[in-house]
């Protein structure tokens, strides 16, 4: 496959449910990547991808019954997080000229804390005032109930404190997801639960597409 | 000394540059309350008196030279601090009925991300959105020469990564404590250049104004 690159340097992002098949997903367009460029991608997850991300990731992950996590300060950690890894990971690597893969992005904190919580005024205040315009050039949402994600999630062991939020909890994201990817063409819905090979190859086949038009 | 309380619970901060002698006033001021209600209050510090939010005071103490803190998760740092702490601390003493002394408070994030950092638009958007009307009854800003406060704090031992900003740093920090004070009666300038009798004589001579108008 020969595709001519205008901006070598592309920031994709993979966003989904807990179980839609992220981790899969992420291996499969990272090789796509590597074989369109002929190097790796940097690969970021968020909350993390950082030292210090990193270690904002446990807090959020981490329940403490004596002190339990309130919404906003999750909001502020998820961005405080978000921010670290924009300005030390991904700029500098645009900036190289190196392409980003990112296992979540802004997306996510839009559909949990916005769509899930109910917090979407403070969630798009926020994004606007810490990344201004800065956005992926392609972000694949893997959508999928939240009934079969949390199924399949539950399967790989015991969730962690956002995965055990209601079942209500994951319905809003998804509508928030699902709706924020309709007013965006940067932004495209898979069919996460097609049986796998068809999710694949719509995965590579959006993948082509974008950036043969790009 | 009788004072009639219309509002039982209270809640007091002090704020100040290193060096101002925050540590030996707020002694003085707890001594107040403990006099005046015939109880202690409860005591605060930010960013941290939270567990979840001493571990957030680690986070931006620490100098990690291979990942440095950008200025917009300082600030991110901070309001999820603060957002937890105000949530799990505050406001409850507050409904209880207690009084709550804090070491720092907002106008902390407002002098020195907004001020010194000059990232006053994101510290002002951050605070409304997460904080909204809430703040302390009264504020006593202890006001002192950067340079003074600097040779205080150095002569205590290693600095922080805060308190290792250069001086103009700390003179624009100053300058917007100065200024906000100057907009806001709830909060009150102290000279914390005097001999440390006549501060604390400044200090209970506001404590008692504004206790017996309240």
């Amino acid at each position: 496959m020969q595709v001519t690159l205008k901006n070598p340097g592309k920031f994709i992002v993979i966003e989904g449910l807990e179980g839609a098949g992220k981790s899969s997903a992420i291996a499969l367009v990272r090789d796509f990547i590597s074989q369109l460029t002929g190097r790796e991608p940097v690969c970021t997850r968020e909350p993390g991808g950082t030292p210090l991300a990193e270690k904002i990731r446990t807090l959020v992950k981490t329940t403490d019954a004596s002190d339990p996590l309130c919404d906003e300060a999750e909001c502020l950690l998820m961005y405080a997080a978000r921010a670290q890894l924009v300005a030390n990971v991904i700029k500098p690597a645009l900036a190289r000229g190196e392409w980003v893969l990112g296992d979540r992005h802004n997306l996510s904190s839009l559909a949990y804390q916005g769509g899930g919580r109910g917090l979407m005024p403070l969630v798009q205040t926020i994004s606007a005032a810490t990344l201004g315009d800065f956005k992926p050039q392609l972000t694949l949402y893997l959508d999928i109930p939240p009934a079969l994600g949390m199924a399949r999630a539950a399967s790989r062991g015991e969730l962690d404190r956002i995965e055990q939020q209601e079942l209500d909890f994951f319905e809003r994201a998804r509508a928030t997801y699902l709706s924020l990817a309709a007013a965006d063409n940067t932004i495209v819905v898979i069919d996460a639960s097609q049986p796998l090979p068809q999710v694949h190859r719509d995965i590579v086949s959006v993948l082509r597409q974008h950036l043969e038009r790009s």
